[in-house]
């Protein structure tokens, strides 16, 4: 893996991954694959909406198929059919979030599955022996991530995200998957700063923010990108875990963040929301019976070309599953079109009106319904 | 709409149905939208997968999102966003079918909604008029289906549905849309011929077959099809309601059908079961966690192109609505593509080689499984 830095606009940057499976321009927000599948939506769909690299969770793949099983058929862009690039985490964040039991340590944390109860184990080697049997693109270091505002929590967490970074690379081999390490510190400024510096001290290949939008405030968030893109060398991609809504988008690149990926769009769609520049439209309204307009007027994908309001209320109301189909494909390539819309704007030097534009429309038409 | 026959081959027949939404060659299969969508596929999909016409449920759409709202958002062309020929059905086998409660009298049928209970009447009138507000290209007149075996019931069945044939004549206006009349009578060979005299001497644009594969042998079906046809004119479409399955496609085109539709393929696949030439699969069985292969060696659809059993039974066993979408998809396409591979042989004039050779190979291979 290689990348180019194209432009910078501000702290904003654009540039371009390149990977064994395709180029990926930045900034890039990637739909998420949970069990190897975006959610409702094919590959040929996400080709279509413009999906440029996808990701998948290693815990949820870990226990269900199995990674072993994924090697033996061909790894996970056979497996799933996506000829694209794909990132794997490290099953850590679900590890702490998902499974039933949890017991951490030095070495690794003990787990029992959700699935069924069974006992595991991970540990940084055992996670990145995963992802190498799982064959991403790009591949992420076994992190801790703790609740945002407990210091004490948040210190011991990064101190073993530290040593576990140190681990991860000695346990990767080298060859065409690139690893990214991790940055935690909650809400605190000195520990995300200690962290930036330390992990990008480490011959990683690019750089992760994690612990963010896991419930502090968005001034929080704010404030902590900031501290830690100061401490990031320019030449690596830095990408924000879990991250985001269409206003984070744009908040965070503004703050130099290059990749992001998030469950909202294809969670949101299932749950009868679409999002639009101007905010979000709860489809399931009444309001909307009648409507034959498209979501979003001013959007290219194929549900805003073919259906209406309308229709998409109609399927909802009598629970087709069409609907999730529909809306996860205009609430991807929305988010999708808003990066490449924002990469647009750094190549052109003019990400500072782009961005005061959103803020102002976002701000003057945002729907209270959600 | 205007029907050309092409060529014969034995009793089969090759023609093409105008309409003006585009042409149907025929042996056709539809796809069935009970409620405005293919359940789990979008309209790009069906054009893909090659799909030249889709049945809509006017009991459905009449009872939600209601006919008139249809016609205000456009027609149901628009309103589901399939630009390619449709047909509706009368409603009245859903009402004999789905509805809580039903009383029928020489004028009608007065039911309960499945949905909320609320009271409706369904005419011959009514029903043309419901099927005028929706707007597809071929709508069916009002019948009324009975239980194959009781010949009393069948008497008076068949002889409403003879009254109510003329009526809907008599309410269908001139226009883009063509009617089709339904032949009824159970499983009695002097009814099943009277009544396709009956219906073929009034002037509909086709005639389907009603009553059939709903609980009698496959014998009785196909001397049913061999005592209708025998009396049908050649030059309209002949249309077998609700089937079928790859061996009954097979089977009625020998006996001279042109069009037929079913939900079968779709509601197999949300039951995990894929159809091939040989047989049916459970994909669910987990024989397939493992197995690289296509459901089918020979299937050119995309879900056969991109996607292995092992994965399909991953997303079964991880409840991913993708499972729906991608083998309905491969299900459609094996219906479709063997009324293809039918009409072709037609035209070759070696249809009956290709049906031999069809059910030796389904004989041998065919699975016990479903």
């Amino acid at each position: 893996m290689r990348f180019s830095l194209e432009r910078t606009d501000g702290q904003a940057r654009a540039g371009t991954l390149h990977t064994a499976h395709g180029d990926i321009p930045t900034p890039a927000f990637a739909p998420v694959g949970t069990q190897a599948t975006v959610k409702a939506v094919t590959t040929d769909q996400l080709h279509q909406l413009g999906a440029r690299l996808i990701l998948a969770n290693t815990y949820h793949l870990y226990l269900r198929p199995g990674a072993e099983r994924v090697q033996r058929l061909g790894g996970l862009h056979a497996f799933m059919g996506w000829t694209g690039p794909i990132l794997t985490d490290s099953g850590g964040y679900q590890v702490f979030s998902l499974s039933a039991t949890r017991k951490i340590d030095a070495d690794g944390v003990a787990f029992r599955s959700h699935l069924d109860g069974s006992s595991h184990r991970l540990t940084p080697e055992s996670a990145i022996a995963i992802q190498h049997s799982l064959g991403a693109d790009i591949i992420m270091a076994f992190d801790e991530c703790s609740p945002p505002y407990d210091r004490r929590t948040n210190e011991q967490a990064m101190s073993r995200t530290h040593a576990w970074a140190q681990r991860c690379l000695n346990a990767h081999r080298s060859g065409e998957q690139a690893l990214f390490g991790i940055v935690q510190g909650g809400v605190f400024a000195d520990l995300r700063q200690e962290s930036a510096q330390f992990i990008a001290s480490l011959p990683f290949a690019g750089i992760a923010i994690g612990g963010l939008s896991v419930g502090e405030t968005k001034a929080e968030m704010h404030a902590m990108l900031e501290v830690v893109t100061a401490e990031l060398p320019p030449a690596r991609p830095r990408y924000l875990m879990g991250v985001g809504s269409p206003e984070d988008l744009v908040e965070a690149v503004e703050r130099g963040i290059d990749l992001f990926d998030c469950v909202l769009p294809t969670r949101m769609a299932r749950n009868h929301a679409a999002l639009t520049p101007l905010g979000r439209l709860n489809l399931r309204n009444a309001a909307f019976a009648d409507d034959p307009r498209p979501i979003d007027e001013s959007c290219d994908c194929t549900t805003c070309r073919q259906h209406s309001r309308a229709y998409l209320r109609h399927l909802m109301v009598a629970q087709e599953m069409l609907a999730a189909t529909l809306v996860s494909i205009h609430n991807l390539r929305t988010l999708i079109r808003l990066s490449e819309e924002l990469r647009q704007a750094i190549l052109e030097g003019r990400l500072a009106a782009y961005a005061a534009a959103f803020r102002a429309s976002f701000r003057k038409h945002r729907s209270p319904e959600i």
